[in-house]
């Protein structure tokens, strides 16, 4: 057996625990706090209420909110500059995985210097960063709970994935109540991003027991409740479960970690700006396909979770029903079903490929890659 | 909704790992540590192993090892003016719950001063401990991950429950393979107080998503392993199963507290110097008959995990199902079966009673209490 590790920050998880991130931040040492948002989290009206929870503490504040949906390098250093600007001691970033991860990014930069480009990959990071609390605001990223920041190399037009545990944020946060304000589309493309880490942690080659109880419920939690989240604003019951379902699926990949989905979704990410999750959401049933053979009773394990009657039936063939299904899913709730469809170019495919290749996700992944499988995979889902 | 909080510690666990356990203080800025052990610890040579590691790391080090299978306050003082002697700062307990539970007292004691009567209690520590590193050899108490410290008054002859999120220690190690050294009676004990911990949280009144799935999956460990883990030292597979087991019941009750079995225990405990997890054992399936109206839906999920076919039956009838198991389970494993056959007084249960009554972990409870309803349960256990 392995040794095992398994890490996560103090949660603070239910309807109206925004207003808990001034306090969070003070029990932290906070004095000076550095918020990151986007305009999509400024529009829903939530950035106000994490000023308001900060000044309630007592907390000087400065916003920063220059961001894009896959976000990159200069925003990085921009928002650094503010920090630094602004004699910050501690940041709060509320919204998705792009606020979040420029936030954790801009903490790096902030005690260990440097460009960004320095920490991409596993384990680069070496001075401690300052305190950071995460408002996650969209069941999705699970980068509130995980050890990760994606951010864009604008310059090799690439995705670059930083994994290390001090990335793992002091308090996360997570309110279902903000998740009333999202729209169809991004609640479709932000639950099947949490599907997908679900399914890639569980089927890691790094799973643990620890993170196979996380990833199934947060698989089984998706199947039930992210069609009615897709169909209802308002639908509380279902937001809570999804908030929980991405809190879960975090807990699972932050220590498991992901694989092919992810790290050919990040090469796409890194030339397109599209939804993180629209990509996922097509490669996934393709890059099942793919690794079923690697593992037939985990991908059986995944048509269980999903709800589905598998008894009588072999490991594989359970398998190949769960694939079924997540194509069904994603045709249920109206996302995307192919790369032509969003724009992504067949000419890039090759160098696409090679860039998933060394993307770090992909090291878990529990079947084999070459190049060219990645850029046949990729030609199925295109 | 309320809203969840829910904290651990950074995880170890594996074959092995224990040999981490200096590496994890340097990690921590430790350079002088105290090891907290018990003389049954020392026996089976886990303590050895624990200073190699520490001199490895090039920390120095002392070590405390007088203290009894329920730690009295008095043990408490003693180490801590060991710790200050020595100028330490920082601690390792190695051992089951009395080890780690005096560890994370003199911890307390340490940086805050005063009698260790002072903190009984929720959230009476005031002052920041120093790095705690636990290496739990039990596989019973999940105090290696828990919130809590249980420490005798002996003037009052009572179990004191100090609970704190400070006192989730930094790192905790879980290293099945010193489960090998544990006897039969002792691993039933320890394996029925992981049941109650696992029971108690699923039904406690401050029982979350997030402790459900932790308290499921270690209820259905035990289930399948406490069994085959009683009748041979050296089933590998039993022994990791039942440490996960214990993990995940304790991070379970850590976050969801307990209820009236270990309230009661803990009166029992603070007079008489027993096997907590035999006195859980015996007093398990009593509460949980006189808990079962409270929430008859969670009794009918626990016979579920236990692995029971409830097709057809009513939540009631389900519930009933469980407590008929784990009657069943303490018998097949020796576990004693009355109050009366391991030393418990008569004259002595309305005094416990009452004291039982106060005890932190009756507020989870499910059901409402009085004097009067323990001392009938004690007198249906007795």
């Amino acid at each position: 057996m392995n040794i095992h590790k398994f890490m996560m920050p103090e949660i603070i998880f239910g309807n109206g625990s925004i207003q808990q991130v001034g306090e969070s931040c003070l029990r932290l040492g906070a004095t000076n706090v550095l918020i990151v948002s986007d305009p999509g989290v400024i529009a829903a009206g939530w950035l106000d209420v994490v000023i308001q929870s900060c000044k309630q503490a007592g907390l000087k504040y400065t916003t920063f909110s220059d961001i894009t949906i896959n976000p990159k390098d200069e925003e990085v250093e921009k928002g650094c500059r503010v920090y630094m600007e602004h004699e910050c001691d501690s940041i709060i970033g509320v919204g998705g995985g792009s606020s979040i991860d420029v936030a954790k990014a801009i903490a790096i930069l902030a005690t260990n210097g440097g460009q960004i480009q320095s920490y991409e990959g596993v384990d680069k990071i070496h001075h401690p960063l300052p305190p950071q609390v995460m408002v996650a605001t969209t069941a999705g990223s699970g980068s509130e709970v995980s050890q990760f920041s994606v951010i864009v190399d604008t310059k090799k037009q690439k995705k670059m994935t930083i994994i290390s545990r001090s990335l793992i944020p002091d308090i996360a946060i997570i309110d279902p109540e903000t998740l009333v304000t999202k729209s169809a589309e991004l609640t479709g493309a932000t639950g099947m991003d949490v599907l997908t880490h679900g399914i890639e942690a569980y089927v890691s080659l790094a799973a643990t027991p620890l993170t196979d109880v996380q990833a199934k419920n947060a698989i089984s939690l998706v199947a039930e409740y992210l069609r009615p989240s897709v169909a209802s604003k308002m639908n509380r019951e279902a937001k809570t479960n999804m908030a929980m379902a991405s809190l879960q699926s975090g807990l699972a990949f932050s220590n498991a970690i992901l694989g092919a989905v992810h790290a050919m979704s990040h090469a796409v990410g890194g030339k397109y700006n599209l939804l993180h999750g629209d990509v996922n959401s097509i490669l996934l049933p393709h890059v099942m396909e793919y690794n079923l053979l690697a593992n037939p009773k985990k991908f059986a394990d995944i048509a269980l979770f999903l709800g589905m009657d598998i008894r009588g039936m072999s490991h594989m063939e359970a398998g190949r029903r769960a694939i079924e299904y997540v194509k069904q899913l994603t045709a249920d709730i109206g996302a995307p079903q192919r790369l032509s469809s969003i724009g992504v170019e067949e000419e890039e495919m090759k160098k696409m490929s090679l860039m998933a290749l060394h993307d770090a996700c992909m090291i878990t992944n529990p079947r084999d890659v070459t190049a060219e499988d990645i850029e046949e995979i990729f030609r199925r889902a295109w």
